[in-house]
């Protein structure tokens, strides 16, 4: 039905199509798009949120420092005999259902024990178990001039690395964050399951930059119910939000409120909330940096799967961007009292360092200044990629009393990120429903009016005596308004047309019969009741 | 400006950036989305658009059947001292201007007589000219099952390769269009003009199909002033869009239609229409499939830059594909009266090609009977990737006279293209104002209401008295609206904040003062007229 009605198709299936890469088509197309333009008014509506777009191909260095090169792997094994590779935990999740968090060996001896067969070839013999990068790798430039580049995995590291602007447009306020809704990639060994495990897939996330020292203040007073929560110490267990974070199950009150809001956002757009629940990462799961962190998981015919991570992941990203390339990735923050400083340090001797570093000597003063007392000279400092020796005679000893008025540190964040296609897959099976018609299956889509990606369907009864062209006229009129999208339909008996706009969820018919000719009014039927009303034709209101 | 105002940035700066690649940052983020959002809104207004959206990454076969794998490349040449690559044609323009389009011998006879120095090192000492293709290239997959791909260098090919879809979703009517958002990729061998030639852009294709034999009608109405025309036999004329479509100097009225709308939306985000030609492409430069093509240049301060293409490329695009992969890509035309045919060709002898097919007997038959006449057997043909070999006893001769009621055929599409990036670049270079202030230059970003990156800033004259709190309660009010975006800036004086929110192009300021606190009202200051009025806070618009 979703490739049927143009909502989701496999791309390029006229070449053969390719595993992991979807279309959305002549109906998905605006339902993506409109999901997008929601998750972002969402999200500005607090009032400290800006959006940003970053390239997504991405240099070497900048996935190196966010420690993507090193990290972002999955185990790959090689039939031999067909070529085919596949994931080598796949192979053996029948019996490990946790098989993704074993280790190589673990892998290794556990293939050679079970003897799985190739999913392509039916046979059982495998090659070597190797860490497989899952970024898609390319050159940027052309020649040896060329540099590897990657296919950004995530869209985060763009938040981060423009950081110093977005704190600028704050007037270096925290907290604040910026929003990036774009393509991500991962170039999946052997995609499965659809819409859920694509390779280039459509992501919005939410960096909120808090300092640590600061107690948040959130209201949770719009989500008085209790929640479904998986806890990593306590389970499954039913509790309001506000009360999680009380008793310190969730670990900070910014991750509370975003699983709050990022709840709201996702009912809003057509989630049923009894198919969304919170589960914590448990500790050996978690990435070593982050503080806490909840999958929001959805209930679909995959089970329930990870749609939303809301992730502290404390000061690891910007200090990890700042030790690679130098740069002060940091906020200010002003003491509520100036404090005094004991300095005990080093600073250069001007008379003797300044001929010997011309240039460079204001960022080797910088550097000296930022060394501990016990350091010893002579040294060599890295400056703008040169290296240069720092000797006895151009450096003094550094003591002082100082009063400061405040100090530079990392900002933590707060991540939220969202995978749009696995949300929209879940709202589209959420709201995918059947009923019975004259002893028929018939099925509707209770799509929200918020996203529908068709808000009225223009039907006239016949196409003669003028019919056409009023509905015409009306369907132009709806589509010369903003933000409003309608579809004409003359083709097949006024049944079916109602019926196919009920699949693909218009919320609204226009019908345009013989009496519209002469009175100028319509009928106007719901999909959600069923009710049709006669309305002016002047008075249609989308 | 742009950079210290969070307009366009420079990606992945901290690192050393990344020539070719920017950011769109905290004010030009929603300058983008709104620009794309308008774009798509204004054409899908038409009645007959839908929105689609495609992978970036692409299969190796389908870039093979559009043209771009053997034709989308530039001519390189490497410095043999230093290494960096250079675009040939560019060591030659400043002698000839129109070097694009020399051959390969021709600048290589330039070159070694020219001895142009190398841009990066100096010298001059240059390699063999080689023609670089300019698609990112990457693998689909990991190991030896991984397949070839790129990522596109345009947004079009999805709408060609999901061509049955939108067909079915018209009710198989034409004409109807399909529209794309997104990023597209040309690995540039030295990028140059900072967001006019980027490797990752953002770009906008309009792919509208029509049946070649139904005569256009279009409404000119609305485009009744003369606009200025670059035409390949006349040169530089001024003429309305109508009497150029009437005088055939537009070769299609369809092309002429795309004109006048790709102006108004143009004119309406913010372009000065004075500052706007079409230029008709030259019969030499045009590609060979192509009917007629218009840039639309804008003038900036790279001078005049093509910023749209607006072409006709015929049936080009799907019979590529349809002859790439045997699938069908056309509408249907119903004769306005059934036509009497001669079929004179060949079908399957049932009896002896169905147990020599047996399952793919269908196949055979469809295609032997799309065979000419003239054909002789024994022959091989391939179906689903087998050969099969068919032979005179498999065949025979079918002679008849058929009734058609019409017939399939390969639709005609006309293009417009638009680099949104290098659009975005011109409005604000045309919105960009200086005037003079206390005899000093002040700046003054005259954006359209329409595409304005924020709506609103909200301004306490002081962060005291309550002030600060009644600012921030109505900038959040704004905020929950939809499609509405606030700022709240307490720092500075309010010349200074009333300063910078000109400069980004805010069109409207709200002043929160003493008087606000006590008669529940603020000043709101229009940026274009500079006058400011009272209004109550319940009364406020956007």
């Amino acid at each position: 039905m979703l490739k049927r009605r143009g909502l989701i198709l496999p791309a390029f299936e006229i070449h053969g199509g390719a595993a992991g890469l979807y279309d959305y088509g002549p109906v998905g197309g605006r339902l993506r798009n409109r999901v997008n333009q929601t998750w972002l008014d969402h999200w500005q509506s607090l009032g400290n949120i800006v959006e940003i777009s970053c390239p997504t191909v991405t240099p070497y260095a900048v996935l190196e420092a966010s420690g993507h090169v090193g990290e972002f792997s999955d185990f790959l094994t090689e039939c031999t005999k067909c070529g085919e590779a596949s994931r080598a935990d796949h192979l053996v999740e029948d019996k490990y259902p946790n098989a993704e968090s074993l280790s190589r060996d673990e892998l290794a001896s556990l293939i050679s024990e079970m003897k799985p067969n190739c999913p392509n070839c039916g046979e059982s013999s495998w090659g070597n178990i190797v860490a497989q990068n899952l970024m898609f790798n390319t050159k940027i430039g052309a020649g040896k001039s060329g540099r590897d580049g990657f296919l950004r995995p995530e869209t985060a590291q763009g938040m981060f690395t423009s950081f110093t602007s977005i704190y600028r447009h704050f007037r270096e306020r925290l907290p604040f964050g910026a929003v990036q809704v774009g393509k991500g990639y991962r170039n999946e060994i052997s995609p499965r399951q659809g819409m859920i495990r694509l390779r280039e897939f459509n992501m919005a996330e939410l960096e909120y930059f808090i300092d640590p020292e600061v107690q948040p203040i959130h209201d949770f007073s719009s989500w008085s119910a209790p929640v479904c929560l998986i806890s990593d110490e306590q389970g499954e267990i039913s509790m309001t939000l506000s009360q999680a974070v009380n008793d310190g199950i969730i670990r900070h009150p910014t991750v509370g409120f975003f699983m709050g809001s990022t709840m709201d956002f996702l009912v809003n757009i057509g989630i049923n909330p009894n198919h969304l629940r919170f589960r914590q990462h448990e500790s050996t799961e978690m990435a070593h940096y982050a503080q806490d962190c909840w999958d929001v998981e959805l209930l679909g015919s995959y089970g329930w799967i990870e749609c939303v991570g809301i992730a502290h992941r404390g000061c690891y990203d910007l200090e990890a961007h700042e030790k690679a390339t130098g740069q002060r990735l940091r906020a200010w923050r002003t003491f509520k009292e100036p404090k005094t400083v004991e300095i005990d340090g080093w600073t250069i001797d001007g008379a003797k360092a300044g001929p010997a570093f011309r240039a460079l000597a204001g960022k080797v003063k910088s550097a000296i200044e930022e060394l501990p007392a016990e350091s010893s000279f002579p040294m060599t400092l890295n400056i703008d990629g040169q290296e240069l020796e720092v000797r006895d005679e151009h450096v003094k000893r550094l003591q002082r009393t100082e009063n400061m008025a405040g100090e530079w540190f990392i900002p933590h964040v707060v991540e939220p990120a969202f995978g749009i296609d696995r949300i929209i897959w879940h709202l589209l099976d959420h709201c995918y429903t059947e009923t019975e018609k004259s002893g028929e299956t018939y099925t509707l889509m209770t799509i929200p009016e918020i996203i529908a990606p068709v808000d009225v369907t223009v039907l006239p009864l016949y196409e003669k005596d003028g019919m056409g062209e009023l509905a015409k006229s009306i369907h132009r009129d709806l589509c010369s308004r903003r933000n409003v999208f309608s579809i004409y339909d003359a083709s097949g008996s006024i049944g079916r047309r109602y019926a196919r706009a009920d699949e693909i969820g218009v919320p609204w018919c226009i019908t345009v019969d013989h009496d519209s000719l002469n009175d100028k009014t319509v009928t106007l039927r719901s999909r959600d009741s069923g009710e049709q009303i006669r309305v002016p034709i002047s008075e249609l209101e989308f």
